[in-house]
């Protein structure tokens, strides 16, 4: 291995192969510290040119390549498995943002580009780079394209892969494919880019993406609505969507138990209503006219929803700043539950029709299991997204629940089959979940998807273990 | 043979094995009348069970098969060559719709659906389809995906692609992959849906579709703008995205000489502006709320752009039948260049922002190489596609123009590629252009797109001769 280690240096310099535990450790642990990995070297080059010639000598010695972004990934997708075989590579240095251009709404980016500095890049433009997640402030567009990131705005523009035109890639024989294309239309052959996309650097390494640009919202305007139950969510989304079509922007759900946890451990945050109810949606609506518009439209849409007993009550924002306040009700959710404890955490999809059945069949029979155990249920509901998490009983210790997981996701996992949903709809497989993608996905499918890993990456080197 | 076509009639029975001329007649020559092929039979499945088991008898015999929708591409894509020995499996008696789910904003389908029955379909349940092209009261769903089609909605609601969320598929091995997922988020592997979609049938058959519906705008409204220039056109797309958003729902190009063909051709229909312009641009803006809302908008923003100097004149629609009325200028175009005579047709995309500099440079080298040829050129401006016709110079019949086509592809094709754009924007490859692409792409991109196609088609029985 010191020749591909020189090899490495030559390429890179020695300032950028990292092989001390030192220099290594900041990047062998993910995001919520359950798993540090082992590496033989961190990494770090500098141009596209640079990835390919690293890559060429990983395969020239069957050297494992694990790529990283801002390595905020939620499934160890971006962190080596413990044999200390497989090298690291950082995108983090290919961090240029290429092109900006107004007209085609097109932007070209380094795949080591940090989410936030996308979308001050594309706002400096006038322009709206509309991906947005938790994360924005340290992940990589590379990392949210080679997990196809969903995130709060994927109701009116869809996830990372709906929001990229082209890709610059690295094969896993070290050779670049520029395919860096900025046209709305174009059916030439395969769709080879929504193939990286989402595939979690198993196939090769994205080093360079253009992206989709919008008009930037005159303004978005919020309200909070009580209703009885997650149908009734379901109603107001049909006659939400009705009256406003594109400018309904974010539908939110949550709980009854969500915004208690909230109130209990973030005190100061404003409580929107004096009496609780069952289940709250936030909305967003968006206007390319003015604030004034988006106000007016939210005020009649909610009215009608009152009117037609659909929801409880509401509280609408009549100014961007107020709408900012709501929004912090739903950010906290995560905060509140990471404060409260650990709990079994599922991100999972289904068709937005069948979301109150899922709802209403899923919480009994893990009840059934685990008597007294609470449900944090909150999420995207007009994607038919939810983070459907497990708390422990009360008087039980997280550690001791945490022993259930398996069984947990079990009764979780089975149910979302059953109704025909997504054991993971917007953070990926990585190592963590690929026993569950066995599980659940057909022969058919996963024989396919193993004959496009051996057709693209007949040596194996691409993020061995990750997905498959 | 006769063993395999045995097999076939013990799957769909004899009346739906053709092997006589007649019976095979009407499948075996393309839409615009230019090949003409043979084929071993024509199969007529009517489930998909029956597609699977068609499938599997083609791969023990080695026998190629050639999938069938309506038949309207315009590339030689479903279309057998001249061998006879390729079987054509139509997918014309899948066609049920079965099921539409409102609340999800899903129709699921059997490929062999046509479109305007799908559309129809959705707007019984209140919603929208809102794939629509030329062809769409003959071309079927599965050839819609197959092809990944375009047509007049793509600014607004994107390609097929952007309207699919799941597929089913019979494999090359004849197997059922049921990919039928009513999900707007589902991160689980590789994206074997886009690879699918596009594919043209080189390597698998579509057998069944979900697809996306949104809620029915409430009116929409056309304005029909004359301009000085593309460049002015480009300026008025920018400007009008920026004050309408997401109500852009159609944004046309059209040249003088374009308006000039329709009024010589269809004189009977309404002249919008009592003096010639260069340039016209069809603008339609849909509304969730109203029609007067919609006017409103619209009526604003022209004014705006003629405040600004962008556009010279407009005339604005102020009802939906008025609307109809300017779009059947613009859909009479290809009538009317079908009525002038044959011409060499062009189907390209560019990067929205480069699109008039492409004008400006490609029409003097077509005047250089062929002097006074007449340029057709119109198209969706909005998607940076146009559709690039080049016709004889006055005196020159069709039949001589007609043999520079190979002169007149080189010309254009290098435009386009000096300009980073594609060669096939919304027809395909198929067999047409499957020289052109060989020549267009990179050898990176063309390897992984065979080692693909070798990889779930190892027999090659799949459409072979189409884009490979």
């Amino acid at each position: 291995m010191m020749d591909f280690l020189s090899q490495c240096r030559a390429v890179v310099g020695d300032a950028h192969v990292l092989d001390t535990a030192a220099g290594m450790a900041p990047f062998l642990t993910d995001q919520r510290g359950r798993h540090t990995g082992k590496a033989l070297a961190v990494l770090r080059p500098g141009t596209v040119e640079q990835v390919a010639a690293l890559v060429r000598a990983c395969a020239r010695h069957r050297v494992a390549v694990v790529p990283q972004g801002g390595n905020t990934g939620l499934v160890l997708g971006s962190v080596p498995d413990g044999s200390g075989t497989q090298v690291l590579l950082s995108l983090a240095r290919l961090n240029r943002v290429r092109q900006v251009d107004a007209v085609n709404r097109t932007m070209t980016v380094d795949a080591g580009c940090i989410l936030q500095h996308i979308q001050e890049a594309a706002a400096a433009e006038g322009c709206l780079f509309p991906l947005s997640l938790a994360a924005e402030g340290s992940c990589t567009i590379g990392g949210n394209l080679a997990t196809n990131a969903g995130g709060t705005a994927v109701l009116r523009y869809g996830n990372t892969r709906e929001l990229c035109l082209g890709l610059e890639v690295v094969t896993p024989q070290g050779e670049i494919w520029s395919g860096l294309r900025g046209l709305r239309k174009d059916n030439t052959g395969y769709d080879l880019r929504d193939l990286f996309i989402g595939a979690e650097g198993t196939l090769g390494i994205i080093t360079g993406a253009v992206l989709k640009l919008y008009p930037q919202p005159k303004a978005s305007i919020t309200a909070l609505a009580a209703l009885p139950s997650p149908a009734a969510a379901l109603q107001l989304l049909v006659l939400m969507q009705d009256r406003c079509g594109a400018s309904l922007t974010g539908f939110e759900l949550m709980s009854r138990y969500c915004l208690q946890l909230v109130a209990e451990q973030f005190p100061q945050l404003p409580k929107p209503f004096a009496a609780p109810h069952a289940q709250y949606v936030l909305l967003e609506l968006s206007s390319s006219e003015s604030e004034q518009h988006a106000v007016g439209l939210l005020e009649q849409a909610i009215g009608a929803a009152l009117d037609s007993g659909v929801i409880d009550d509401a509280v609408v924002a009549t100014s961007v700043s107020q709408s900012a306040a709501l929004w912090q009700v739903r950010e906290h959710i995560p905060l509140a539950q990471a404060r409260a404890g650990k709990n079994i955490k599922h991100d999972i999809s289904l068709p937005v029709s069948r979301i109150a059945e899922f709802i209403a069949v899923t919480g009994p029979k893990l009840d059934a299991a685990f008597p007294g155990c609470q449900l944090v249920c909150f999420g995207h509901l007009g994607d038919g997204n939810l983070h459907y998490n497990v708390a422990p009983p009360t008087g039980v210790s997280n550690e001791d629940f945490l022993l259930n997981q398996d069984k947990v996701n079990r009764v979780v996992y089975d149910s979302v089959e059953a109704f025909g949903g997504s054991i993971s709809a917007e953070h990926g497989i990585g190592a963590l979940k690929r026993e569950e993608l066995a599980r659940y996905k057909s022969p058919v499918e996963l024989n396919m998807m193993r004959a496009i890993k051996a057709a693209l990456d007949p040596l194996g080197i691409m993020n061995p273990g990750k997905i498959l």
